[in-house]
């Protein structure tokens, strides 16, 4: 029988302990030094580092393990002004908890991370393990907890809905054919309908999962899996309310961040943004003027919506601009006209630094708006039967919008490719790992 | 321009007025009924039902509104101790904020639903709307979020993995293929490879999201769809320490639901189960033989899990069982083994009430040990290439368990059918609505 060790001590408490108490670490060995009259181990464990202190005569025979093998390390807590939080640990005894690993393809121990975004991405099981990669998710998972705090605060309703439907939600398009049981399905584009149906059962939703987009484009912006944000609500005005509603829970995730991800924005060196209490908001034909560009534009190019965004933060000192009111014919048959004039939309897109990250709005809530909507576009509202039911049943005015996670985070931490803040990413050539 | 509404009350706000206060309702028609003398309206919004009642000048040249209409009521709070907390609404004015609703598929007012499962099914946008219905779905969610709020306090991050994968999970068999871009891949059947990799980089994760499972048999008990709450953590001793944060997880579940759900459980008439601080726990060995089992039966019946549920409750007034010890030769390949007898494994089945709920236990964590599990299956490492990097490079003793949110909210409810508790449920035969 191995004699009791004390509680396992968390890096970043190490500082808490008592100088000359005994103390157990467990984690990876992030970095190993030998120098002539003094070696050091690193370990990091989900907290953070912690020095360990060996004289040359408490080097295990065979030296010290190699870096990421799992190790417990039972010591001394000593001061020492120059460790991590005043403390590190000497006397050291090491147990190996795993074999001693094989040297990874990249140094996680050195400060930033350089491989190349194919490196990154083939050694997704490894490369995260970096302290910067890690410090990515943190403020990925602290964005997830205020997005929910936020509207669990509101009254709304978690739900999870299907992701194999029987076809494609929005459009023909870039969807991924399932085989079901012999029968074709899809993979969801997007929970749209369900989260409308619920707002019949539940009032106010939102929904965190997967949506997939067979996107044949190779771009810095598109995955084929990604993790949509969505929120659905009734009894609203306009599409104003569903705004006011993004902005309230965008300054719930950020203030999560702040309040959460300490450490992880600081290792970043990331600049929080500014979301106004009230939006700044541009009607989308008044964009096109203030771009210059023509008045039948049909949408906003890239460089047009840079255009903006630079406006927003010289005009309003605000990272996020809306543009509301993008043309009917742009935007889905169940999207709410502006009731002063039905060209336009009860709609916006939020551009945030610059770059489109939610879109969102007012949708029909009549049962005879949508059966006429749906046969402008030549279909059959037979098509549309279950979805249909919901509103020949009675449904409230509604709307809402769906963020995109990675998208979120890579413009906040200035990221340039999606694929750098989500986990195992999925696009046109990469299936694994 | 309409004189501004009061702002809206909520039905169970309405107690909390005033009488003689201007009041604005909002919500769906759920009962009208005109009598000789007098008539009431109950209007029904995410919170609860509130009364309007109306003299007969009162009711609109139409008649009352359908039921399932949408409505906003401008009246006078008045006290009643007959109405719902006391409180109805009097000299009520009526606006349409929806057509009026065609009459639903069942009589959502009816206090309890008669519909059979199809009809439920088939209807599914409408019958969640019945007030029973609602209150099985606020159990799920309730229970969503005391899964995360255990976990969060004790260090736990939120992850998201691929939904696509190359290869099926665990085994060949019930996995839904997909065209991607033109390639063969899967639905994940769980994400039980990248939990288990991402306790490399966080040491503590979990993931509540969608898996997949193209069972080909039509029980009570099985989705192809269903939501898995997920946990993986390192640094434990064995499976006992998987089971002792079960405990813990379900019993802040639990908490969560008592605190959040009161009407709920009261209008289900659920009494909610005892999970004891230390879940009693019986070796697969001893089940069998207290259920009369053959020594070398390879599993539980459904009729030994019975008994031995009826057992744990007689014996130990708890209303879970752990069964630990499942032969080796019936658990994946990444199950570690019995320390002291290789034949039985470090895992546990969870049964609650009688049934299988949960299964978890301790993982293989050293490299040599996967390559030989897998070799010992007759297959190559290399197919497992991505997933055993992380080995390679170093992991902790870890383990993990996962629970479907389905069966865990029907054995709560005691609904003899798991589709009664998702809201859009997928089978064998059903990929709408």
């Amino acid at each position: 029988m191995r004699s009791p060790t004390p509680a396992r001590t968390l890096a970043t408490h190490l500082s808490e302990v008592v100088p000359g108490d005994d103390v157990t670490l467990m984690g990876h060995v992030h970095r190993r030094r030998e120098l002539a009259r003094v070696a050091f181990l690193i370990i990091r464990d989900r907290t953070g580092l912690a020095q360990v202190v060996l004289r040359p005569e408490e080097v295990p025979d065979g030296g010290l393990p190699p870096e990421e093998t799992v190790v417990r390390i039972s010591g001394i807590a000593s001061a020492n002004a120059q460790a991590p939080g005043g403390r590190e640990v000497t006397a050291p005894e090491i147990e190996l908890l795993s074999e001693p690993a094989r040297p990874p393809v990249v140094e996680l121990w050195r400060p930033s991370l350089e491989a190349a975004l194919p490196t990154l991405l083939d050694n997704a099981a490894v490369t995260w393990r970096h302290l910067t990669q890690r410090a990515k998710w943190d403020i990925a998972a602290a964005s997830l907890r205020g997005f929910r705090q936020t509207l669990d605060r509101a009254g709304f309703t978690e739900v999870q809905t299907p992701k194999l439907v029987d076809s494609a939600t929005e459009s023909g398009a870039n969807v991924f054919p399932v085989d079901f049981f012999g029968r074709e399905a899809f993979l969801a584009q997007s929970p749209q309908f369900y989260k409308q149906q619920l707002v019949g059962v539940f009032e106010r939703v939102y929904e965190i999962g997967p949506v997939f987009r067979a996107e044949p484009h190779d771009t810095v912006r598109h995955l084929a899996q990604y993790v949509s944000l969505d929120v659905e609500f009734g009894f609203i005005q306009s599409h104003r309310d569903v705004l006011a509603l993004l902005g309230e829970v965008l300054r719930g995730m950020l203030e999560n961040i702040r309040t959460e991800s300490v450490d992880s924005l600081s290792l970043l060196n990331v600049a929080l943004p500014v979301i106004p209490d009230e939006i700044p908001t541009i009607h989308f034909r008044d964009a096109l003027r203030r771009v210059g560009a023509p008045d039948d534009e049909p949408d906003l190019s890239p460089a047009h919506e840079r255009a903006l965004g630079n406006w927003a933060k010289e005009e309003f000192g605000s990272d996020v601009l809306a543009v509301e009111g993008y043309p009917m014919s742009k935007r889905p048959f169940y999207t709410h006209p502006q009731p002063d004039d039905e060209r336009w939309s009860n709609s916006f897109d939020l551009l945030f630094r610059g770059l489109e990250l939610v879109t969102g709005g007012q949708r029909l809530h009549r049962h005879s708006e949508y059966v006429a909507a749906i046969e402008a576009r030549g279909e059959s509202p037979e098509a549309y039967e279950a979805y249909l039911q919901a509103f020949a049943h009675g449904m409230p005015p509604h709307g809402g919008f769906a963020i995109g996670l990675e998208r979120w985070v890579a413009r906040l931490i200035e990221a340039a490719n999606v694929r750098e803040v989500a986990l195992f990413p999925r696009d046109l050539h990469r299936l694994t790992p």
